[in-house]
């Protein structure tokens, strides 16, 4: 049942030893939110726990770091930017992902089963909910629950540079920083801080830099010797796909990187009014118009070649 | 004198034939002033012209790209985000430099010789006085003064990242994304598009990364070849100081540039509590505390060796 930030608070009122569900790779949305709430419910007397994923980056500490552990009999489970139940670690999925009395969202794809849903996809970032809900509930903000809120809106919108910031996330980012968050540090542990691993690899992988369709397509590559090279891993490629969409004039933007299954994954970044999607289609992948993605199997010059023949195809089109 | 925000008002609704000033190598905020007081004040039905620099960077075209040109002889001449007349193109400061009517500043070193001075050294860009003062004059703002002045505030803020970021220029923010700002837009030219030539340079300029004091400090330096090898020049090489700071556990970040006359220019970027200005100021620079520079002659060896040595007197004291 839909609901809305009334009956969500009326909810949580008269409620008690609460379980907090994110999801799994948490990012700072689902972090801020929970542990906003969490803290929201402990002013107001009531146990609240988080179940914080075991791949937690050390990063985000600073939102939970001040916090003991509670342990309770969990009657009431509400799940923070949890689109679906497949998100959650498998533990937590099974213990919990049958029961969820509360699931608080901004994924217009949310599909996760529960007795109330609380979605409003408009919100830039799920934190924008839990602020209101928070308003709601007459919490009192203090400067921690300020950088958890503050946290999922900064992150989710890409530092208020994706298109989908809006007037409130602003305002509420405003209100934020008066009841003490502290921007400029949670900006920079979030924005502007990157390990030397990270460092080398994109080095490594700019230098693979190659330019298709007269400029307007940049493509760069990832293979597995590169991780050694650097002291990578994984876990840190995801800035990776974006690079070469910002380059000046170009509006396709290709990565492509290299799976321990042999495998390629291409990620694919574009400007309007190219579809990323419908590229990434022609190879069995999808994803959005502006970000999309396939797996291909073959050498790394085939699967080049593949991608730059799909958008040869789509451009003729 | 120090007038305010209101009395600022009030002088340019009854003066006619203005010239705005704006400094040189000109940036988003004193371009987005300029552009944001043209606007109000042609639409008021006065006369007024932005005195626009030679090197204003293409990307800003969109802020006047739509404006023609008006001929008048002048009578009220303001300066806005000019904090010294130095800062002026040498004509314009010839021409002007001595009869500024109205300064509209917010730096707290402004030193220009004005009749009269608006200064709000808490504003994180000078557009955020500008907004006030459009407020003041009653301006109906339209998009595209709301893109001038989301510019100003956008691009001295860093994208709302760094720590002038106020409860202030979040709210202004909102208003003027309301008013049809176009947030994403904006931040994309500014903060999310390199030419390919800087692309290459900064990967030529990262390929030689050296750490030191146990992984504290990194340091990078340009030397003149690499213009010719990336096709960029001078004009791109700012973001590249706050390159190494950036990596995780640095403190102390150092970019050496090659100068065209042979010497070297040091930039430093700090955190707390690592004071740039004084290790800076050790060779004869100066600066802020988390950013400071020097001019360094020598070999790259030596000049390199010159700013090691005093970090390390720096962190022995």
């Amino acid at each position: 049942m839909r609901i809305n930030v009334k009956e969500a608070a009326e909810m949580l009122r008269t409620h008690d030893n609460i379980i907090i569900l994110v999801h799994s790779n948490p990012d700072g949305d689902t972090l801020g939110c929970g542990y906003a709430l969490l803290r929201a419910l402990r002013k107001a007397g009531k146990k609240a726990e988080v179940m914080r994923p075991l791949n937690t980056g050390k990063k985000y500490n600073y939102l939970f770091d001040d916090l003991g552990k509670q342990d309770f009999e969990p009657e009431f489970v509400v799940s923070v930017d949890v689109a679906d139940i497949k998100l959650l670690d498998t533990d937590v999925r099974e213990q919990y992902g049958n029961r969820i009395n509360l699931a608080i969202d901004h994924h217009p794809s949310n599909c996760v089963e529960c007795k109330n849903l609380l979605l409003e996809d408009t919100a830039a970032a799920a934190c924008e909910i839990i602020y209101k809900l928070l308003l709601e509930l007459g919490t009192e903000l203090d400067k921690k629950i300020a950088d958890c809120l503050y946290t999922g809106i900064s992150t989710d919108t890409g530092c208020f540079r994706y298109s989908n910031t809006s007037a409130q996330t602003y305002r509420f980012a405003a209100d934020l920083v008066e009841k003490g968050a502290d921007g400029a540090y949670i900006n920079r542990i979030m924005f502007d801080t990157k390990t030397k691993s990270y460092v080398i690899l994109e080095r490594l992988v700019m230098d693979t830099l190659e330019m298709h369709f007269g400029g307007r397509c940049a493509m760069t590559h990832l293979t597995l010797d590169m991780y050694e090279k650097s002291g990578s891993d994984e876990s840190e490629t995801d800035p990776l796909a974006s690079k070469t969409r910002q380059i000046e004039g170009v509006d396709i933007g290709i990565f492509v990187r290299e799976k321990t299954d042999g495998t390629f994954k291409i990620s694919l970044r574009t400007l309007e009014p190219v579809d990323a999607s419908k590229i990434c289609g022609m190879l069995g992948g999808g994803g959005h118009a502006r970000a999309a993605g396939c797996q291909v199997e073959g050498t790394l010059a085939e699967v080049k070649a593949k991608i730059i023949s799909a958008i040869t195809e789509y451009l003729g089109q």
